[in-house]
């Protein structure tokens, strides 16, 4: 299936998101502008943004706040991959030339801060208190998730547990905020919105899930990065994880996860293995499950169309290969 | 002049602030929690908050939006403090190891990017969007007026323009948020609010050339980091722009510069030169001025206390040698 099909009914909608995305980035002096465009006309899906207006449909879908939330949505998360590229010391993001590598990594943090700061500006200019404080408890959550992560000794009888938490902090709840927003904004009763916030929290999670099985089974021009790139930074996913619990004695992970042996011909080597092992399948399997969860509660929402998107879009994330 | 005696008449607020900073950062999870108490409990004097309590005496003084927004105003300095202190490579701040250095880069920049959210937060608790909207906009000032630092070749015919502009920026409108957000959440007139809005902003002026006074004129036991410290950064400030543009010629302060010669004899040397000249007493005067402007129209607000207390802190700021 085509995003761009399922996102139809919001497609003239998100361009507006598009165009506001620019024009925000335009306003401002030269140099931010030409950072602030670099890191916003990234070739993102647009899926943050995208849920929000989608999540404004269940109530009075009003775009004169629905479309600065979706841009902050979108803003925030340039912001978190702008900082993620310093931490990470990736080279490349989608492709492209990471900001840090391209302009220094003064320049990017002080352009991650101000990418906050500017989103945090765009959902209070909707005038709604409750979506300001739904945003800086999302930003709490995001970097406090990352902290969480520093330092920590890879335990096998809580690596599942941890990387389902670090993946909710770090994904899925910006994914909430987007479907929480939209439903805020356009007025739903806290029953809607409890049930978009509980899609957009498990599609999220699938989201994520499916980035990290992609990581091994995708190739470097689809991913825009090498394949096993997140082994190569020293992070443990969902692949690796469900590998090691099944081969606890495994000398070829450890190696790359204790004892940091992380050239390319090993990391290959890894990729191979776990691709070639039954986990893949596994891992698809948790993805589908939460997609599962996400739809669970959607029949209670009158709008048809809104649920037919939701549900194809849910589809989508665990089918994806890119 | 003491500073606890021109804080007299908010000191016991001051002290719930105090608390709640504590209280606020113990509530996190243990790692962060400590990063929090680290950075906040550093021993600054507390001006910003402090200026929150006082303007917020010019209305309907109440603490349950002062003390949250005066902990905001403290957090987000902080939140600036951590990561300017990875980009100027900062060994020291106020004597104790910065915090980049005691954990790292990675960990430095997520907690930055925590205070930011947790500031924007307690902002937000305060129910009033007004002040959110101050928030976010002196954080994009903040990191805006970093960016436009970067890569700049220093054009004498500029670069005093450019000075105060930064510190405006850097500065001065932290100082505008503090005295702004106390008025505005004690109901005060829109005239007291911007009479209050310019009291911060020169204040905060002043109070940023005496800083840069003092890395010439202080010590390393009282400034907690050695004597031109901004220079061996690179960053040129009031004496040393005063300076070069009384001396257009000197070969000294070019190898700082423009060669980038750093070492601790050159600084040194550059900060007696400095010295020895009679700007400081130029820059005094800058400092002293910018208090007058500040002080101008206080005399139309009501409350006498408050007044006095205002015009003992800009004497405070200008006379200050720590």
């Amino acid at each position: 299936v085509n995003i761009a099909e399922i996102f139809q009914p919001i497609n003239a909608d998100l361009k507006k998101v598009e165009e506001y995305l620019k024009n925000t980035a335009d306003a401002e002096m030269p140099l931010v502008a030409e950072l602030l465009n670099y890191a916003i006309q990234s070739g993102g899906k647009r899926l943050r943004p995208a849920l929000t207006l989608i999540c404004g449909q269940a109530g009075t879908y009003n775009l004169d706040t629905l479309v600065p939330m979706a841009a902050a949505t979108e803003i925030l998360h340039g912001a978190t991959l702008v900082h993620d590229d310093i931490i990470d010391h990736s080279e490349l993001r989608r492709g492209k030339q990471a900001i840090h590598r391209k302009w220094g990594e003064s320049t990017a943090l002080l352009l991650g801060d101000f990418m906050f700061a500017k989103s945090g500006a765009l959902a209070a200019s909707t005038g709604n208190l409750r979506v300001v404080t739904v945003f800086t408890q999302t930003l709490m959550t995001i970097s406090s998730g990352e902290l969480g992560q520093i330092g920590i000794d890879y335990d096998l009888s809580e690596v599942l547990d941890r990387y389902f938490r670090w993946i909710d902090a770090k994904t899925a709840s910006l994914f909430t905020m987007a479907t929480e927003c939209g439903a805020v904004l356009s007025g739903c009763t806290e029953e809607v919105i409890t049930i978009l916030k509980e899609y957009g929290h498990n599609l999220g999670m699938a989201f994520q899930v499916v980035d990290d099985i992609l990581d091994f089974t995708s190739d470097e021009s689809t991913l825009g990065k090498p394949v096993g790139s997140d082994l190569s930074e020293g992070t443990v996913r969902l692949p690796t994880i469900m590998y090691v619990l099944a081969h606890p004695g495994d000398r070829l992970i450890r190696s790359i996860v204790k004892d940091k042996k992380r050239d390319r011909s090993t990391i290959r080597e890894v990729v191979k293995v776990i691709k070639g092992s039954g986990v893949i399948e596994d891992c698809y399997k948790t993805a589908a499950d939460y997609c599962i969860r996400a739809c669970r509660d959607l029949n209670k929402i009158d709008n048809a169309t809104m649920r037919k998107t939701l549900h194809n879009l849910a589809d989508y994330v665990t089918n994806r290969n890119t």
